[in-house]
């Protein structure tokens, strides 16, 4: 009996701020980091991988956090854990204590989502299929054992659920055949990082063009000048008929959102994302209504399913944009899904960081084949970034996402970059340090 | 000049489960505990305390974030950061990787707090007040250029807020000369908690009417027959003119909350608390709307002001609860406390815990003689627990908070409290620790 003998949590991070890769209004210098979760088993050739997403500092709290959130697995054999992925995610999500540090938000949903991912990568492993195939040869009742609908059932009961579900089942086969030679359809946000000047800004919306992409997101809310000198610059690129999208990554107050989204209305964005605080509901529903027909999006800091219900049912956003590594893993995102569909918001998962293309694209591909059934007005995001850290790496071809094929949810990262990265010890952070303790002395 | 040397952050836990002290139908077992952190001066008579309140596990978690939260007050002068407490609070919370762990929810929030806590602290010592009374002598134009308005302009503009508080100004005096002689009025929870028994719970309600309380709080949520069992105890002992509250500690979906409530509405309680997701605006405005006239309460784990702002948006709550641990500090709590005014909801603060109580009576004098003006349906919860830990103890007389008169905000422990009880290495811990060794070598 194959057994899960210990856990594993690395703190892992790139320093991406030399380069301002990531570079955006509200956060100029991101190390993009993970706190990166092995599952080890007594079976060498079986390990479930999982991680949440920072962007530095306050890493190795999450580390931290996830060491204690994953503690009850080890002992346990995979076969109870695997067989049961709602029970362990109940248990999970069941410690009292470790629960009043959010409850459900923040550091320790961030590690819920870090441990849970590694177990439904596990699970995935152990069925030898990649993630997306075992959600979509699970059973409508299967799903909805799985998902969680705590709090949520005012909006959405599980025989609703099931209903919908059951609804798409017969027909998930052709879907699947149709992404397998298509390809999911995803855009760039690589062009549009907020520290690039006008001429690489210029150069790389042509690169996107040139690789096949119909959308193109640039980061925007620093300054409105330069918002509008950057927006005449793209769409002279991309043109009229590819779609623009601006992210104003939470710079703003409500008042303050309408009034710069008017102001760049002229280069007709699809949409807005993330105009203000996150958590607030009320204001996107407010800035929605005010600058119709542009879009609202949100959801990278989306902290859990209640709020996205209140998304949905303060009809808040025009995009639904989850967020794999800040959602509570398959069992959260599976309800946020769920509503999605019920209240005709489409789900255009957020992506980029370290890994988290790795991991939307099986979330978008189960969408579309077990729930949604449709590709109309989704697109997941893609950044072009640290893939190379990945064992399966995504694959975008013609501005689509190939079908994962290797078993798992595409999560482990190579030991030797979990290593080299490792922080503060591992060799490119050492070599930093050593570098500016030299600096100091040489400048005092 | 006096600097800002060290912080020393301590992870305190007091063993609160042996007795179910706390126990409530969500938290079981909670350990009460504290992140607690010091500011150390080179002035040996100067040093600033603070804490978060967690219950348990994960305290830890808590106390590695302020001790990355308060990193960057080392080696600052005390002048300087007391005086700019707006702006040392805008500092600490611009550090955009450590704000993408919330953002502003969660752990690092909670040690946001706790760091910003201690600063207050600091602040009113050095003044030689209490900080109640630094507050109070604060002009409105200094208030509202501490306070948070970061996407609360749709609700309350700085204008507004400097003519509410202008409005109260001249008659500050006479509202301290009042409750200088009558203390500020509060509830106890220690009554009802439901880990006790029926004879406990009508001793010790018996024992808070004799002690002059006007109002008493019940756990519910658990097991609806004995809910309705323990009311109607409460009920023959308190009678009908004293006021009962219920709390349910968020153990209900929305549907669920307004069935339950229905079935205990015979023994009119003034506020159902906690009905539900703590994050659910939507939730809380359905709940209330169907259980009218039975208020609504709710707060303790209000995540932060953007919360609170679409609380009273949505005419969701009857009695907001904030907590003194969880917001932001002073900064984050003056927000919520200006826009509680102009809502007209009553803000009854959460209390309890770790020092939590010691906190909130600055508050709720504050509110009344610089905010409110009225004690109209306030009462300020009260829990006869811990007190024995700190310096400077909350004093309560005849159901009412005696105001504090010692500099500071009555945050500090007594070192030797911090040294016996801080996990794992404190005596009542490491006593613990060999006694649960020795049980398992007898057992084995």
């Amino acid at each position: 009996m194959t057994t899960i003998t210990g856990v594993r949590v690395s703190d892992v991070r790139f320093p991406t701020s030399d380069e301002l890769h990531g570079s955006d209004a509200m956060n100029k210098d991101g190390d993009y980091s993970a706190a990166y979760v092995e599952l080890i088993t007594d079976d060498p050739h079986l390990s479930g991988y999982g991680f949440t997403f920072t962007i530095g500092r306050g890493n190795d709290v999450c580390v931290l956090a996830a060491e204690l959130r994953a503690a009850i697995l080890i002992g346990r054999p995979v076969a109870d854990v695997v067989g049961d992925l709602g029970g362990i995610y109940r248990e999970l999500k069941s410690d009292s204590q470790l629960r009043w540090l959010g409850p459900e938000k923040g550091v320790i949903h961030l590690a819920t989502a870090a441990v849970m991912n590694a177990v439904w990568d596990l699970a995935a492993r152990a069925a030898g299929k990649p993630l997306w195939r075992l959600l979509a040869e699970m059973t409508p009742a299967e799903l909805v054992s799985v998902a969680d609908f705590q709090y949520i059932t005012d909006a959405l009961t599980q025989d609703e659920a099931r209903e919908m579900l059951e609804e798409m089942a017969p027909t998930r086969g052709q879907r699947i055949a149709e992404l397998e030679a298509s390809g999911y359809p995803c855009y760039t946000t690589s062009a549009g990082w907020l520290g690039y000047s006008d001429e690489k800004l210029r150069r790389l919306c042509q690169e996107a063009v040139d690789a096949g992409y119909r959308h193109i997101k640039l980061k925007v809310g620093a300054n409105l000048e330069d918002d509008i000198r950057r927006c005449a610059i793209a769409r002279e690129v991309i043109g009229w008929d590819a779609a623009l999208m601006i992210d104003a990554n939470q710079m703003w107050d409500v008042p303050e959102a309408i009034e710069w989204v008017q102001a760049l209305a002229e280069f007709k964005p699809l949409w807005i994302e993330e105009p203000t605080s996150p958590d607030d509901v009320l204001g996107h529903a407010a800035v929605r209504k005010a600058v119709h027909p542009i879009g609202v999006a949100t959801g990278e800091h989306g902290m859990n399913r209640v709020l996205f219900k209140q998304m949905f049912q303060a009809e808040a956003i025009d995009f639904c944009q989850l967020d794999s590594a800040r959602l509570a893993s398959i069992n959260e995102i599976l309800s946020v899904y769920l509503m999605a569909k019920k209240f005709g918001v489409p789900v255009c998962p957020h992506a980029g960081g370290v890994g988290l293309c790795e991991l939307v694209q099986h979330l978008s591909v189960f969408d579309y084949v077990a729930v949604s059934g449709t590709l109309e007005n989704r697109v997941t995001e893609f950044v072009d970034h640290l893939h190379e850290h990945f064992v399966d790496p995504c694959i975008v071809e013609n501005g689509a996402y190939r079908l994962p094929s290797q078993p798992g949810y595409s999560a482990q990262m190579h030991a030797a970059s979990v290593a080299e990265y490792t922080y503060p010890d591992g060799s490119q952070w050492a070599a930093r340090s050593a570098a500016s303790a030299e600096m100091a002395a040489l400048s005092s």
